[in-house]
This record gives C-alpha cells, structure tokens and sequence, in this order.
C-alpha cells in the first residue's frame, strides 16, 4: 500500500472524442469510495466536452495549473489521434504527468501519453485493437501485447476500454489495500478481472 | 431480432445523483455500433446535470416531448429516493415509459420505472445491495431476485451499476442480432456475462 492520504485526488482528463467507458469506468469505481476519492473533470479549457459517442460531459478545470492529484487519469478515444499531434497540449499533459503521484490510462491513453515522452524506458499496455499506433507514440515505451494491464512505478496503463475498471480497482488496491477493491466491486455488482496478466483479447487480435 | 430500424434511437435518463456507470456502461456499448444508434442525452431541463460520484454531464433535451425513442435507459443512483416523491416527474416517465419501444433500467433504476405503475403485473430485477427499496416502489410488481436481467415484453431491468452493460449487450442482441454483440464487447474488451441469470451478488446480499 502507498501512502496517499484520503481523500485520493484523482483528476480525469477530457477532450473531444474521449472514450465513455474509459473515463466513467474507473470513475465509478473511485466514486465509490465515496468520501476517501474526490474527482475533478480537467480538459484544455473547462466547460462541455463531447464524447466519441456523442454525450457531453463537462470539465470542471482547465487541465494547466497545479491540481495536486494523487492519480491523473488519461482515457483514450478517437480524439487522441488529432491531441498527440498538438505539441502544446502534449507538452502540458507532459507536465502534469510529472506532477501526479500516479498516471493511470485506459485505451490508446497510453499512445497519448507515450507521446509526451513519459513513458519512455517503462513496460505500458493498451488497446488492443489499435495497438501499433500506440506503439508508434514513443520512442523506447515496452508495449507489452497480453495484459489486462501494466504497472511501472507510478504508470498504471492499461488495455482497452473495460479493462480501465480492472486497472482501476488494481490501483485502488495498491492505495488502500485489496480489500477496499473487492467491496467496491461487489458494490458495483462487477466481477473483478483481478489477474493484471489476464487477456484474452490480445490472441483475438493476433498479438 | 425485433423490426427496430437503424439507428437505434436511445434517448439516456439523467437526474441529479444519477450513478456514472449506469448510464454510460450500456451507452458505451450503444455507442460502439457507431451509425447504427443515436444517443441523447435527457433531464427534466436541458443543461447540465450532477452525478452521485460528483462528475456532470450535459442533458440535450427536456424529458417532455416526443423523442421517437427505440430505447429509454433508465439509471438508479442516490437521486431516485427523492424522485420516487415528485409526483409531476413520475407522471412525465410513465409517458416517456408508454411511447418508448423498449424501457432498459440500471440498478435502483427500476424503482423509479416501478413507481410510475409501468412495470405493474410484470418481472423485474434491480441492484442487489438495495433490493427491498425498489421492490417496495410498486404494487404489483414481481421483483426477481437472482438475475442479472430481467426481459418482460419491452421491459430491459438490469441489477446493479455494471450489470447495466450485461443487459445493453441484451439487448443490443434482441434488436440486432447476437453477433453484434459479441462484437461489441470485443470491441469494448468486455466479457459479457450473456447468461441473464448468472448473478452471484444476489447470495452475497441473502437474496
């Protein structure tokens, strides 16, 4: 366990084609945790972002500046494709990759984040379904093909879309224990895929 | 399959303290058919919307009105205890209920539907941690309590928080066909737990 003092600080980053389950996935399990999470909304601006799925949600901070967070958490979508060609932006989510006590993504959030240059040196995991371009992103990232996902120091990256709510409850275990994890997945009525190296999913893509 | 023609029209319930995974685990997964569904977002106003976990989303339209619904999705979360009591609310669902095709509800969700009197002579299921509550929303409704889903007629309940995306894919299937949602749970790296009466949460709570 670390010692991140409760209330965890997690900010969830936002931009136009976030992925939904990426971000409210994890979101739901660290909500769950009621008062020991608190959760801000960060994107380039605040104010309504649009989903690739069409749904907006709003952004409750403006992702510059200092949050404090003890886990940023960096989803994936079809939006990152256009971000990781935003040299700005990269150098800011740089920064504040650099600040959070833990990086945590979901999906092609790795390639986002693999682009900064963060990750560089370390074993990451995403998508599988678009796992070369994620690949592509960094210049020494180990992107491992079979994992549900991977933990390298303070990055937790990883696999596609619903493996975020694994990954998630895999941190919140290494925050607060592994018992807190299996109550807050029985409280969401979700069967935990606990194993980090479980993946059936990469065979399915041929990796 | 049913004669629902594409896109799929799925208009989203969201109400304050609506709970995230409820509404955007099954909305993942509509999501995922790309052209083939439309989501919109709906509240009693327009505008922005507080969940139970903190973040908000942005409702498109009023409730009121003649949406042309395939699908109403129905979330539960702490803000149905006070909406069960608000009599205008209740009485707008209840014609939102009768002009959808197919009423899809998440988790405590199914109490709020029950309280309308639509679901009166018919199965249903919900969250198993606050199972006694929904039950008690209708009169003569027959609670089912060991199922991840329950199918009455155009009637969709699904159990708790992450049972929501078991039903979407459930539904998903009846109107497209069950390969689309094998494939969309690939897609969502999800295992769909496709059998509506696995439930090993209603033992867990002594139901």
């Amino acid at each position: 366990m670390s010692a991140v003092q409760a209330p965890i600080k997690v900010g969830a980053l936002v931009f136009p084609g976030f992925e939904l389950l990426d971000v409210f996935g994890p979101l739901e399990m660290f909500g769950l945790l009621k008062e020991r999470a608190r959760i801000t909304m960060l994107a380039e601006r605040a104010g309504s972002v649009k989903s690739s799925q069409g749904p907006e949600c709003v952004a409750d901070a403006a992702l510059s500046g200092d949050h404090g967070l003890d886990v940023l958490l960096v989803p994936g979508g079809i939006g990152t494709r256009t971000l990781v060609l935003n040299e700005p932006y990269i150098s800011e989510l740089r920064r504040q990759c650099e600040r959070a006590r833990y990086v945590a993504t979901v999906c092609t959030g790795s390639g986002l984040v693999a682009r900064t240059g963060a990750l560089d040196g370390r074993r990451a995991t995403s998508n599988k379904f678009a796992f070369k371009w994620a690949a592509s992103q960094g210049t020494s990232v180990t992107l491992v093909p079979k994992a549900r996902w991977v933990e390298d120091g303070k990055f937790f990256t990883s696999s596609g879309v619903s493996a975020g709510m694994d990954m998630a409850l895999g941190l919140i275990a290494h925050l607060l224990g592994r018992e807190t994890s299996v109550q807050v997945a029985q409280w969401a009525e979700y069967t935990w895929h606990e194993d980090k190296d479980w993946d059936p999913f990469a065979a399915l893509n041929g990796l």
